[in-house]
């Protein structure tokens, strides 16, 4: 399913149907078994990934989510993400930057959040904003926009020598779809607070949205730190998809338990006579 | 059951009996049942006391998990707090100061946790090994560990006044149980990695511990701060248990739906014409 997902450098979104399940034979019932017995499995490997760490190895996951407003990324969050051990797991929002923040590099607030050994991380938006909203909203100079890339390649290496195997998703729903998710929210006044008025004004520049996020994974894109488009309009497809990248990541890692650095038969002693 | 927890200002944990299930009439069957239905209610809790918090309220809560190696603090952060969207989460792992903590107020680093508006905060150790560990080995003088149940009772104070529902919980084994459980960890290469020689460092000073387990509860028990006693050599009690004093704490803050500071029906007419 995975390799079907994979963006490469010269993606075209317009092609990628949002309604796809990309190397799933199966429907929503199915997704949803699948997704139960993955959780299992990330959950082993989580904890092997964790006991690794504690003997001095340093791999670690770094997921990052993008997507335009409602596509699902909470979803992933909570359904896939939730599925493992809340102690193996680093979760970083990226609101829109602080004064604090604007007056740093960039990337600054991005380093401080990274996953540290053994665990996995998980970037609900991330650096890709200082691409996306700020080249759609001009918030930079072009010039500026266009060594952010350059900037994020360099990090990314870097991320990745470090032991991070990193996994970028951008979640691809339809307009259509959007429209039906926030027309519920204003539907359930138990759905309002999700809501904000600003999402219909970034709604009205989706085609600016997907140049830019066609632009930023080009630019980007490399096998140590691929992206991965994930049709989102089935909710339960893009949660199964994303669970089997994280799996594939930690398959990959093929973290081992780590021996003993204690005499074993003397601790068994120690402890029986205590 | 849990008014049975509570431990008051008088504990004498010698009479507690750690395979106890205060309150909770069936066995372990009965209570994976009811911890699954809890988990359904604490879900939709959580969502609503952080729905909340976008609408400037400020209610939290605070668990503060303390136990003898082996309790089971980690299988209640996985299997009660695992079931509450990690995006409403913030966990906490103490351990033993760095140089840097050191240097600094016992309650500095304790302090820079604290969970955000809307979030469940969720300490793995807390400031009391600063009165437990500290204590049972001499880490710090008697005059400064008697000051320091004052500085805890002042500052537990102030974190309820700002809103922050406070529940502290001891998980009590029995040496019995620990032994059983440490020669596991010993007997599966699996699990080496939980082992530490420490262990039975720590155990052969029960005693001590259990005496500075009582002062340290009599000392800072408190109806905005109360302490719980949860036996816990039986661990799908434990997980109920704990679980159902977050649901209690949750309940009380009683958390509502924030309303809508947009006017819903003009976004309607944006959202339909966009």
């Amino acid at each position: 399913m995975t390799d079907l997902l994979r963006a490469g450098t010269d993606l075209d979104l317009s092609i990628v149907d949002p309604r796809s399940t990309p190397g799933f034979e199966g429907g929503k019932a199915e997704g949803a078994a699948a997704l139960a017995a993955g959780a299992d499995e990330i959950s082993h490997l989580q904890e092997r990934l964790y006991a690794a760490s504690r003997a001095g190895r340093t791999p670690r996951v770094l997921l990052v989510l993008q997507a335009m407003d409602t596509a699902g990324k909470g979803g992933i969050v909570r359904h896939v993400v939730g599925a493992v051990d809340p102690q193996g797991v680093q979760l970083a929002a990226f609101k829109k930057p602080t004064p604090e923040e604007l007056a740093e590099h960039f990337l600054a607030r991005i380093e401080r959040r990274l996953p540290a050994p053994g665990m996995i991380g998980v970037f609900d938006r991330s650096h890709y904003e200082d691409v996306l909203i700020a080249r759609v909203r001009s918030l930079a100079e072009p010039a500026v926009i266009q060594r952010r890339y350059g900037e994020i390649r360099d990090f990314e290496r870097r991320v990745a020598d470090g032991g991070t195997r990193i996994v970028k998703v951008m979640l691809h729903i339809s307009p259509e779809e959007q429209k039906a998710r926030l027309a519920e929210r204003l539907d359930r006044p138990d759905k309002h607070w999700k809501y904000n008025p600003g999402d219909v004004d970034e709604r009205l520049l989706w085609p600016d949205y997907m140049a830019a996020y066609e632009r930023a994974i080009a630019e980007t894109d490399a096998d140590h730190a691929p992206w991965y488009v994930v049709p989102a309009d089935r909710k339960w497809f893009a949660r199964l998809a994303v669970q089997q990248l994280l799996i594939d990541a930690l398959r990959d890692i093929d973290p081992q338990w780590p021996t003993a650095d204690f005499d074993v038969e003397a601790e068994k002693a120690r402890l029986a006579a205590s």
